[in-house]
C-alpha cells in the first residue's frame, strides 16, 4: 500500500513517529521543541480531556483558569520547587517589539520594553496559584479547596519527542488545599485512583500504582506518587503523578486558616497532573506495524463504513442502505464515519483507517446489499467475518465493548509476564538489555545506589507499589540489607 | 445586607469590578494585567466555550493546538501584521534561570541561555499557522481547511479590566483556508453569523453585525467584519470579529495550491475570534445594583433551592422533599443547587445567588411543605410567586425560557431606543455626550476624518452595518458628501 511505516522491529522510534505523523495525530513546528497537535489527535486528546474532566466533577472538583506567568520571586520561594525547575524555564524579558532602525521591515526588542522582574512561562502553577490561595483561604470554612486547571505549560527541553517530551504541552493540574495531613493524603490517593481508573478502563493501558523515590519525587512535594506504565518495546512510561506537598507551599508562601478551635494553622496541599504524554503512551501500549489501534471508548471515529461500488446505480443503492446504518448507530451513541469520497479506492482507504486506529471498520457492497449482510473488520485483532444487517447495530456495540476489553487483556498479559525478578546483579542487568520490563529487586534504600544503578543500566526505580509485600533481602547492587523489592526500568 | 456593591449611577466602571470579584467570577493577580478567572467565571465560560464549540463543528470545524510561541521573524512576514501586534509582545529572550551567586536563594537568568532568535507570545496566531499551513496545503483537494484553536493568547496592555482588556486572555482562533475569494468571504460572513446567533440567542445580547472601516480593521486583514453589542451605560462593546484576509498571509508565508487548472494559485483565508471579553460584555448588558443577572441558558446554575426551616425536623422534612425535586429538574436538563448549609441564614443566601445571578430561586419552608407549594422568584424582574408544587418542572422549564427571551428583549429594547440619527455636528456630540448609545451619522469616508471625531468625542465608528441603507448626505464633521450613515458610539 505504500504507507511507508518503519517496522517496531526495525527501529522502534522512528515506527512511532510514522504513527504520530503518517497517522495524523501531531507534528513537529517550526518552534524548537514545540509541537502542532493536528486535528486527528486534537480530537483524541478532547475526549480524553473530557472524559477525565468529569471524572474530576464527579469526585467534587471545579476548573479554574490562573495566569500563564510565574513571577521569577514566587518560583523562588520555595526551594526544591525552585532548583527543579530553573534550568527549564522560558523567561520573558521584555513587553515590546519595535522596527530595527538598521533593518527595514524588521522588528528588534525594544531596549526600553525591559520588565522590572522577569516573568516565567508556568512549568507548573503552584507558585503562582499559592500566591492566589493566600487571599482565597481564611478560616477551615473555605477548606477544602479543590481546583483544576486545564492549560499550556512549557519546560525547556533539549531533546524532544512529539508527546512524550515536548516543550510546550497541553495538560491538567490539580491544585487542593486541606485542614489535615490525612485529608490531603487521602486526596492524593483519591486522584491517582482516577487516573488509574481512567488509563486502564478508558485507555486500555494496565498501570501500577506506587509512590517515588526520594530522588524522582516532584520537586517541592513530601511524596510523589504515580502509576506506571508499561510500552511494546519494554521500556516503562509514568502516566500520571499525584503528589502529597506536606505544609511547604503553604509555608512559602504563607498560607494559614483558622482552624476549629481559633488557631492559626499552615495548610495541607496536593496536586496531580497528567498530560498530552498520555497520547504517547497509548499509542506505544497497542499499535502495531500497520498503524494505531485506538481503544473504542476513547477513539474519535469508533466505526468507519466503506462502500464497494462499480458505477453510481450501486453507490446510490448502497448510500441509501448506510444512511439508515448511520442513523442506528449514532442513535446507540456509536461514533460513525461513513467515507463514500471518489477519489480513493477501498483498498487505500482500508489501508488509511487501519494507520487511524479505527476500532471497526464496515464494508458494503453490492452483493452484501443482495445479501443483506456486510463484512466487518476488526483493528484489534484483523479478523474479518460477514454478518447479517438485522441487528446490526448491538452487534457493533457489543464489538466495541469486546474489543475494549480484550486491548487491555492483552496490554495486560503483556505487563504481567514483563515483572521478573532477579537476585543478582548479573540477572538484573541481562533482564534490563535483553527481556526490558520492570525488574523487581531489592535496593538498599539510598540515593547513591539508585544513581549508581541508573549510570551503570539507564535503569530508574519506576515506584514502589502501593501495599508492597515486605520481604527481606539485599539489595541487588550493594548487597546491604533490604526490607523490599522494589520496580526498575529503563523508561521514557 | 452588607453586599456593599457600589451602585451603577455612583460609579459604572467600580459597579464592574464589584460583580465581577464579588460575584465570584474573576480576580486579579499578582501578575501586572493577568487575571484569575475563579471556579464560577470558569464555569461560565465552560458553558460559554462548550455552545459555540459545538457551533463550530455543526459548520464543518475541526480543533487543532498550535505552539504558543511565534518566532520574531514570522511576525515581520507579514507587514501590516507585524506594525499591528509589535507593540504589545511579551517576548521570551531565554530559556534558563540558575542561582544568583550574589544573593543566596535567588535567581537570575542564566546569560549563556539567550535564544538565538526572540519568541513571541502569541497575540494572535496567523504568523505561526500559516507557516504550518504551508506543509498541509498542496493542491486544491486540501481545501477547504477549516480549523479552530481554543487557547490563551498575550497583548501585552497598559491599562488593564478584568475580563474586558488583559494582557493575557482566553479565546477561540478559527483560522480557514478556501481556493476562492468567494469561499472565504462566505465563510468570514457564515462565522459572523454563528457569533451572532449565539451572543443573542444565548447570551440575550442583541447585536449589530457590520463591517470595519480601514482604521479599524484587524492588522493584515483585507475586510474585518464585527457584532456589536451596547453596554447598559450607552457604549459598544465589538464583541466578535471575523476577517477576510484576502491573499496576504498565503503570500507572505508562501502557501500555494494547484487549482483544478493545473495552475499553482495562492490559498484564501479567514480568521475569527472570540474570547473572555464576552463576560465583561454579559455582565454590563444585563446586571443590575443589586449583582449578575445570567441568562438561564449559560447560567452554571440555573435553579438554586433554598430551604427555610427551625430545627432539625422541619430541615430533614424539607431535605427529603427539595431531593424529589432536585432529581426531577436534573432529569428535565436543569442545572440546580441546593444550598441546604446550615452556617447561613435565608437572607444571607438569598442576597448571595441574587448577586451571583442565579435565574431562578425557590425558596421552601414547613408551610409550604403543609401547603404543597413553593416560592419561586426571578432575577430579571425580582417577580416573587407562590405555586403548587404539582407540575412544579414544566413550569420552571417554561419560567428559564421566558426569562431568556424577557432578558434579550429588555437589552433588544434598550439597543433599539439607543441608534440614534444625528445631522449636525452640535446634535451629534450632545447625542454622545449625554444619551450615548449608537449614533447613526454620515461621514465623509477618510480616516482623517475619521481620527478627528476620536480625538473631539472619544467616539468611533463601530461599524458599517451589513445591508445599509443608502443615503446621501453630507459628513457630520467637514460636510463632505456621503453615501450612507455609519455607526458612532464610545466604545470598551
Amino acid at each position: 500500500m505504500g504507507k511507508e511505516i518503519t517496522s517496531r522491529s526495525q527501529d522502534y522510534s522512528q515506527w512511532y513517529n510514522d504513527l504520530v505523523i503518517r497517522g495524523g495525530l501531531a507534528d513537529y513546528s517550526a518552534v524548537r521543541g514545540c509541537m502542532v497537535i493536528k486535528p486527528y489527535g486534537y480530537a483524541l486528546w478532547e475526549i480524553m480531556r473530557d472524559t477525565m474532566d468529569r471524572m474530576f466533577k464527579e469526585t467534587g472538583h471545579v476548573n479554574a483558569y490562573f495566569p500563564l506567568f510565574v513571577p521569577k520571586s514566587f518560583l523562588e520561594k520555595e526551594e526544591g520547587h525552585a532548583e527543579g525547575f530553573a534550568k527549564e524555564c522560558a523567561v520573558v524579558t521584555h513587553y515590546r517589539l519595535k522596527g530595527d532602525p538598521d533593518k527595514k521591515g524588521r522588528l528588534m526588542v525594544d531596549p526600553d520594553s525591559k520588565l522590572e522582574e522577569e516573568l516565567i512561562i508556568r512549568p507548573t502553577s503552584e507558585a503562582i496559584i499559592w500566591n492566589t490561595y493566600k487571599t482565597w483561604i481564611q478560616s477551615y470554612r473555605d477548606l477544602p479547596l479543590l481546583v483544576n486547571q486545564w492549560c499550556n505549560v512549557v519546560r525547556w527541553e533539549m531533546r524532544t519527542r512529539l508527546f512524550l517530551r515536548t516543550a510546550e504541552f497541553l495538560w491538567q493540574e490539580g491544585h487542593t488545599a486541606h485542614s489535615t495531613s490525612e485529608e490531603a493524603r487521602e486526596e492524593t490517593l483519591r486522584m491517582l485512583g482516577v487516573y488509574a481508573d481512567f488509563v486502564e478502563n478508558w485507555m486500555a493501558v494496565p498501570v501500577i500504582k506506587g509512590v517515588k523515590t526520594p530522588n524522582e519525587r516532584f520537586a517541592g512535594a513530601v511524596d510523589t506518587y504515580c502509576i506506571e506504565a508499561l510500552m511494546q518495546d519494554g521500556k516503562a512510561l509514568q502516566a500520571g503523578t499525584s503528589h502529597f506537598l506536606g505544609q511547604n507551599f503553604a509555608k512559602a508562601f504563607d498560607v494559614q486558616f483558622l482552624n476549629k478551635e481559633n488557631k492559626q494553622e499552615y495548610v495541607w496541599a496536593t496536586s496531580w497532573g497528567v498530560s498530552t504524554r498520555l497520547i504517547g503512551a497509548l499509542i506505544m501500549a497497542h499499535s502495531d506495524d500497520e498503524g494505531l489501534i485506538l481503544p473504542p471508548k476513547i477513539a474519535p471515529i469508533q466505526v468507519v463504513i466503506v462502500p464497494i461500488f462499480k458505477g453510481a446505480d450501486q453507490k446510490s443503492l448502497i448510500d441509501e442502505k448506510v444512511k439508515v446504518l448511520v442513523k442506528q448507530l449514532k442513535s446507540a451513541g456509536i461514533s460513525v464515519k461513513y467515507d463514500n469520497d471518489d477519489n480513493s479506492r477501498p483498498g487505500w482507504k482500508f489501508a488509511e483507517y487501519e494507520l487511524k486506529g479505527v476500532p471497526v471498520r464496515i464494508a458494503i457492497g453490492a452483493r452484501d446489499i443482495e445479501n443483506n449482510s456486510v463484512e466487518i473488520a476488526r483493528r484489534d485483532t484483523k479478523e474479518k467475518m460477514s454478518v447479517s444487517m438485522d441487528g446490526l447495530t448491538d452487534r457493533i456495540a457489543n464489538l466495541l465493548e469486546e474489543i475494549q476489553l480484550n486491548m487491555y487483556k492483552k496490554a495486560l498479559a503483556y505487563r504481567e509476564s514483563h515483572i521478573t525478578k532477579a537476585d543478582t546483579w548479573d540477572d538484573f542487568v541481562q533482564l534490563l538489555n535483553e527481556k526490558g520490563g520492570f525488574v523487581s529487586a531489592h535496593w538498599d534504600g539510598t540515593g547513591e545506589t539508585e544513581d549508581k544503578i541508573k549510570e551503570l543500566t539507564k535503569a530508574t526505580i519506576r515506584c514502589i507499589p502501593l501495599n508492597n509485600e515486605q520481604e527481606s533481602g539485599k539489595c541487588i547492587l550493594t548487597g546491604k540489607p533490604s526490607s523490599q523489592r522494589v520496580l526498575f526500568a529503563q523508561a521514557y
